[in-house]
């Protein structure tokens, strides 16, 4: 095993403007004089080390205003590839970003629901495997995986601390396990926590401060709060899930009662279509917990064309969603959420509605500002993409070291692929 | 009128090592070298400074470990003076520190539940300059007040935006008005992130990450992230208050429903007591807005005492607390929940018992770590020192300007104590 050493002391300033070049695309040293602070000799010496690294090429130069026309950078996309992999009870999506961010390639597949974990793990590194063959991309160039999914984690051990979607999945060694089959150093995250990254890197939202409900077959949060996403002391962090709708409501395996995910999540929404027997008839609904979130979505492709009844009970579930966000902005002191997650994907305008019109009638700061509700236009892919920019973003990071735990700074010589027989 | 002119660029390494000083007591250059990672040369420079501007002052020598004596730093308490106000519907307090952040004098004074804005201002301006006077604070030195109380506030406007203790305080020009009587700049900041602020600084904690509740005749929270205090998009954070205890409950001044203030705060449980006739005589309930607190105190004094109705509404409201710190828990991912306010000070014990009793058995991250509930030592006076702290750390500090709104930065030539007819 070879260890990635210690970064020099200016690190954390390399990976500053590698951000901002992956942010603007082509930038000019001047303009990153202008957006950092630092003397023009500092940035002139660091943009030195980064073109010899590799990292950085001349991008040409700008129109002349008058002065010395100005060089202008950009990223170099094939220096580095990171992988996203979002993993969900009923689906699944792995995408490849180049070094500037950009989507390579992505493949939506089936969800770990019905799989042991070592399975599925397997499943997931032969795509993987895949993608990077199909779009020839050197092995050597992967900086690693983020494997992104459910809380409550563990992240420095690399495993999941909830029996979820089965039993054998609590305190499995997702992560040991999926640097071994693929041979990259793989990072756990949150699933709400990378949509969060991801909406902020997509641009969908202006806001600097903003909350994310993320619906897929489970319900989770994040927060980005003053351009930083929000990681608290670990990364089980916003998990509104599990804010309560009702004290002495139905018990939680989470040992809460009233979750808001057991009342209005997609499960729960599909298990009070399922009996009202006409209605999941009328809609054909397979009530098996491995097609969650096919269920979910003929609800909302028959209330979006009208169906009553499929209606009422989306309403319903975005008022609860809507009460959850309520206490999201009243704790984090925000003024935009965003629905992100493959829930959102069919009925996203009429959920959005719902929840708008309960987040402001009842927010704490509405008096301030009113609450916008954004749909996410990359909805299910929001967090795997997140996963990928946040791989890409410990190139040249040394400061933030609770994004890199110690599994990941360990790079196996050799992938394994079927080497683990759990 | 003066405005303070902007800091030149080493400003906020300047407030860096003023900070550390203020935590240390007495440091020594080559130890301010290791907790910055500065260079030397710097260090020496902006000590030089801070020197020269009469901020810091020689402490003798540290004992020879060897090598050559290092000679010894702290900060000078006469330099800088601050004032903390902390104002409740049912009691106030103020505080003066020195810029050390010693505190030099203290006073409780009444509420300003049963007064008019102006008069309640009048009423403080003129405790704060009796305060001085009999400490022999030169006012030139006194750096600003912070004003501590409720939210929801408009910091840049220096108003509360909810109509309490009475409708004439909503929108009144708190923080101008307070400018005007003292001749001081005013920041107003909300209580339980002052409470925050005060606990980081009086060391009751030692986790790096915390909640507060702050209960007093309302029910606030505050968080510390990092050992920063969490800020958000405005100073209307954490507002647990306002966590809904049961979506279909009784509706709030706030727009929401079953909030927990209404269900387990200090004047709902006194309203229950109330209620109970017998129980009412037995404690000699005052049951009138301004003796909330001395009602709640009465209330808890029995219940310790072992009268079994005091002792069951306490721990019925303690319950309702212990879920709405599940849900701080569970969005901000703290492991340690600080508990302060007047409100805490006779059952604390009692209280906290039950709230961890809760939280233990609910929260989302508890298999990682038990969540540690610690009562406050310092509880009735948390709020107004962390006030006074805050305008202390605005020396030398240009990075975070969110903490100095434009009201601050105006410096009123004259004290104009009465001066204001509202």
């Amino acid at each position: 095993m070879t260890t990635i050493t210690t970064q020099p002391p200016t690190a954390s300033t390399k990976a500053r403007l590698l951000d901002i070049m992956r942010t603007r695309g082509t930038v000019s040293r001047v303009e990153l004089v202008g957006a950092t602070g630092l003397t023009p000799g500092t940035i002139t010496n660091v943009i030195r080390e980064l073109l010899d690294d590799g990292l950085v090429q001349e991008a040409g130069q700008a129109r002349s205003t008058g002065g010395q026309p100005r060089r202008l950078l950009r990223l170099r996309g094939q220096a580095h590839y990171a992988v996203g992999v979002q993993m969900d009870r009923c689906t699944s999506s792995v995408v490849l970003a180049d070094f500037t961010g950009r989507l390579v390639a992505q493949k939506t597949l089936q969800g770990s629901g019905s799989h042991a974990p070592g399975a599925m793990l397997e499943i997931l590194a032969a795509q993987i495997h895949n993608l990077l063959e199909d779009q020839k991309v050197p092995f050597e160039s992967v900086l690693g995986i983020s494997l992104v999914t459910h809380g409550p984690q563990n992240r420095i051990e690399g495993t999941l601390l909830a029996p979820r979607p089965t039993p054998q999945w609590y305190g499995y060694p997702l992560v040991p396990a999926m640097s071994r089959l693929t041979g990259l150093p793989v990072i756990l995250e949150n699933d709400a926590t990378a949509a969060a990254m991801g909406e902020q890197w997509l641009g969908d939202v202006s806001a600097e401060s903003f909350g994310v409900i993320y619906m897929a077959s489970g319900l989770g949060g994040g927060a980005v709060v003053n351009k930083e996403v929000y990681r608290g002391g670990g990364s089980n962090t916003v998990e509104i899930g599990h804010i309560s709708l009702d004290a002495s409501g139905p018990p939680c395996e989470c040992g809460n009662r009233g979750c808001v995910e057991n009342i209005c999540g997609t499960a729960a929404v599909v298990a009070r279509a399922v009996r009202d027997g006409p209605l999941r008839d009328r809609l054909g609904l397979k009530d098996n917990r491995a097609e969650t979130l096919g269920d979910f979505d003929r609800i909302s492709s028959a209330a979006v064309a009208g169906d009553l009844d499929a209606r009422l009970l989306l309403e319903d579930a975005a008022r609860g969603l809507g009460q959850a966000a309520v206490t999201l902005v009243n704790l984090f002191d925000l003024s935009t959420v965003v629905l992100a997650g493959p829930a959102f994907s069919t009925a996203g305008t009429l959920l959005r509605d719902h929840i708008s019109a309960t987040v402001n009638a009842a927010a704490f700061n509405r008096e301030l500002q009113p609450i916008d509700v954004v749909l996410s236009s990359h909805g299910s892919l929001a967090a795997a993409i997140g996963g990928s920019l946040q791989v890409l973003r410990t190139v040249g990071d040394t400061k933030d070291r609770r994004t890199v735990p110690p599994s990941f700074v360990t790079r196996p010589n050799q992938p394994q692929l079927a080497s683990l027989n759990p």
